[in-house]
């Protein structure tokens, strides 16, 4: 446990960034002021600072079928563009630099709203109605699988309920979104939004989520922080659900990082275990196969994956801390194109088997009142044959040539 | 098979018409284009073909308690006035022809927006605290009643969910409407909705609905095409919830229709089989009757079935292909006025027992891929004794003296 | 029934003013009218009528979060403030008067959108997730714990269904809302709405609604009538769940009331029934202890019943007839201040057990068709010794030596 708080004190110094009167600051939506801003936009030419790229950033609301009322915010650096969703709890529906979209085609087609969806719909699926970010975070209170798992009720008996898929938090409108610009180069752009999990006789959860990306860089960075702001000790559950389809996505891409232990989630995708890391083409009728890892770090405790496509002269990688988000989920759902061809890279506190069975496993932890955590999640594009390359040598050298543990039963 | 594609290909001749480039379009409500026109209206003055009926269309946006954020389309031919929702997925909430109203007084006074609604409230019955349409569309996964039925989950095992009562399109705002007015004479009103039914993990149908209308008519016709956008065959239903309250409904009003085959729903309906034709007058304590038929038709697979007052000087009826819609449904609810006094004639592709049992009866068909249905009813306002006798005519030849089976117990 | 019936009418004449033509009206929703005023504010120099006190009204509309889109409409008497909450049933958010606040501090930071409750989550919880109302209204259908009731259903069947906590009324949003001021000194403001929970084949339940103070005073009555607009006998349930944090409550504070007998809600506060009408102060940990009360009443049929904090210097007295709400439940929730320190007094047509308990127990009244039943609750915030010594006493006098019956079990 103090390990922990020490790592949390050194990452708030890391990336907290001091506030300085001269940062620009826009408020968006705040509970607070009572304020939501329907439509405001920051072209080039308005940009606060001097800089070399061509910056833009828009927030709009959508109009239409299910996703009539949706706040979203587009961001510009100049050579990645990005889309985040504060109605729809501060997920990014997709990343663009050029022809490259980091994103999938999910057979749900709008960015919907929160108020048409039911979780506990389809046997606690209803969440796959609204399901088609690039981004988007399983929690506060659970991650995983729906069905049952006990609780404490409102007359303090342990009671039962019915857990939904990958929990609430991704149908949270955000609380408090502001845009902010750092006064001092390179004049980082952060979009930052609260999404309270919040109830009486229940969690009292606040995630003050952080999306950053500096004018001209092909990185995005999520940096999260997770808050108990109850009287008692409280579990959670962290899962950052990233989704890829094409075109990083396709016939012979591949997904690399330094594998300390890998597990399939169930019998299924035992049969596979050997090609884990490798992608079949749109295949109809394909069932997900799911894989559960523990990765290797440096000393700093960071680790980094890597999607790359069939030829390795495109791809993304993901740099986090194990601390922080000690396994990582592969999901491999390679069906039809039209059916969600798509892969899910996904960092978390745990996997994401039913709450009560990860709770079994130790991997459910407990915020005491107060305490927070930061999760932090740093996204690069690769838009080349080298840096391809150069993440390679990075994962290699993290894996250092260590062994890979491979079960091949799932857990049990 | 090969039969029902014949016919897709002859009524996509026969109904959509082509599209000139003088036709008279006004995008209202548009997810591709973002756009939700709130308030428009086309006055007589303002229809840009010459007609020699007084015409009037009309978008607006309700209210106050549960219809907040409504949104209806008011049209007037000049002769029949009728309001649509496109919030409610597309469904009719009625239609006026001079005193005579189509429509019924339900119990549900607002025309409530779906946010408000639970499907799975009250044991699957959280459809009713909406329903108050003249017709309502159920379908599109599932068309009856509530209960447990299997589908495929996400890891590919079957699994088991409660389906809600009468299915969700109901309740799912159109992502794309428009108002269409032919350019060429009779200068045909057409409004244009499409209704998605779509999510990860489940089916991806699109509902292209069109109400038409001529000026100066006492016709409006529905449309619909039925889209399987997905990569795997698709189970669907649809079924045409119609539903008459008076004037047309009162003692001695009488239900028409050339049929094949009558089977009673259930045990309770099975004791009044023999005076299913005819109407009592509002009876308080009223348990709810539902007939299921099958019809004769004519050689263009056309039927046509009525709806008439006690003194036969006022009707509607309705014309439909027994190949698009095989079943009827009649549906007789006659408690006292203010508890909801009406009938459902209500065409379908199936009755609506639960998914489950019309699945093993063989009533529950798929879409291929890419492969899609079309449903079409033409409805018409027969003012007068002699319209009504022409229908009862009509009607009359279809059935051309044949037989009607009469089953005295329910389906087994 | 026929005594019932004689003090509606009384009540009527009592409560319901005479509609005067000079009297100020402003309507702000109306679903009949197809109106909803967002904004709207009488400031006291545009008081329609001369007054000793600065009086002030406003209509406004909360954003962000979970509250985006909730209308509320802030009273100030120049000595009282309160906030309505028409979205939410028109309950209460909190009472003003100078540094004295009626309400509470619940982990639930936003007044919430019904949009974005489901009421059966969490096992029937989901009423927690919008939960943080002075004065909360639990009804109409029922008003008690989560669990399984028998109903009818639409095929006439009795079927079972699972109840949700505390009904549905708190998350349905008023259709008609007006603000009055009577034209008859002392000028009135009443605020006045109308909250429907109708559905096909189930209630048709309308509560009319009205909260009233007079400029200047410390007084604050809810005067509602519950009328039963369907064509059968209806069950109803009413419970005003009224809510107390600090300052009022603390460690010493007390419940006073005129308490003709006593049972624990169940064996975990039968434990402390002894100690029922103290407050401890926060107690981390601390698991809900209820009380179910029977009052005396005066010839009047007037009860009252007092919250005073621990100097005895400030205090709340609610006064109400015990033929309308012939029960009163006190609820004890005093875990640490962030987790919700709070106390409800509840005074009710029943008590909070699951309604198929209340039933057998016969205290589920019905309505029958058109018949109404008015329930009215004086509120006056005592702000010194003197008004609570006043109190007090009343409240002894209404007591008037009459012994208190101690059940120290459960009701069976």
């Amino acid at each position: 446990m103090m390990k922990t708080h020490a790592i949390i004190v050194l990452f708030v110094f890391l990336t907290i960034p001091k506030s300085h009167a001269e940062d620009f600051r826009q408020l968006l939506i705040s509970v607070e002021k009572n304020i939501r801003v329907e439509e405001w936009s920051l072209s080039g030419s308005e940009f606060p600072f001097k800089t070399d790229s061509s910056v833009s950033i828009r927030k709009d609301v959508l109009h239409g079928g299910k996703q009539e009322g949706v706040d979203v915010i587009h961001v510009d650096n100049g050579k990645l563009r990005f889309t985040m969703i504060p109605t729809r709890g501060m997920g990014i529906y997709e990343v663009v630099s050029g022809d490259l979209r980091l994103g999938w085609n999910s057979p749900v087609k709008e960015i919907v709203h929160p108020s048409f969806i039911n979780l506990s719909s389809r046997g606690g699926l209803g969440w796959l109605e609204g399901f088609n970010e690039w981004m988007v975070r399983c929690g506060l209170e659970w991650v995983g699988h729906p069905g049952e798992d006990k609780f404490i009720n409102n007359v303090g008996d342990e009671a039962v309920m019915d857990l939904t898929l990958h929990g609430k938090v991704a149908n949270i409108p955000a609380s408090e979104v502001e845009v902010v610009i750092d006064e001092e180069p390179p004049h980082t752009i952060r979009v930052r939004g609260r999404v309270d999990e919040r109830m009486f006789y229940g969690p009292q959860l606040e995630l003050w989520t952080e999306i950053s990306t500096t004018p001209g860089s092909l990185q995005l960075t999520v940096t999260d922080r997770l808050v108990n702001e109850g009287a008692d000790d409280q579990e959670f559950q962290m899962l950052y659900h990233t989704n890829f389809g094409p075109p990083l996505l396709e016939k012979g891409a591949e997904f690399v990082a330094p594998i300390r232990e890998v597990t399939p989630f169930n019998e299924h995708a035992a049969q596979s275990i050997d090609r884990a890391a490798v992608y079949d083409g749109p295949t109809p009728g394909f069932v997900e196969q799911v894989y559960c890892m523990e990765l290797y770090a440096g000393d700093d405790d960071l680790t980094q994956v890597m999607l790359k496509n069939a030829s390795g002269n495109r791809g993304v990688s993901m740099s986090f801390s194990v601390e922080e988000l000690p396994f990582l989920t592969q999901w491999k759902n390679l069906p039809a194109l039209d059916a969600g061809y798509v892969t899910g890279i996904e960092p978390g506190t745990s996997f994401p088997h039913n709450r009560q069975i990860e709770r079994e496993k130790g991997r459910v932890p407990k915020l005491k009142p107060g305490e927070s955590r930061q999760f932090q999640i740093a996204f690069e594009v690769l838009p080349d044959p080298s840096s391809v390359q150069k993440s390679l040598e990075k994962i290699k050298r993290i894996q250092g040539g260590k062994e890979t543990k491979v079960n091949r039963k799932p857990e049990e």
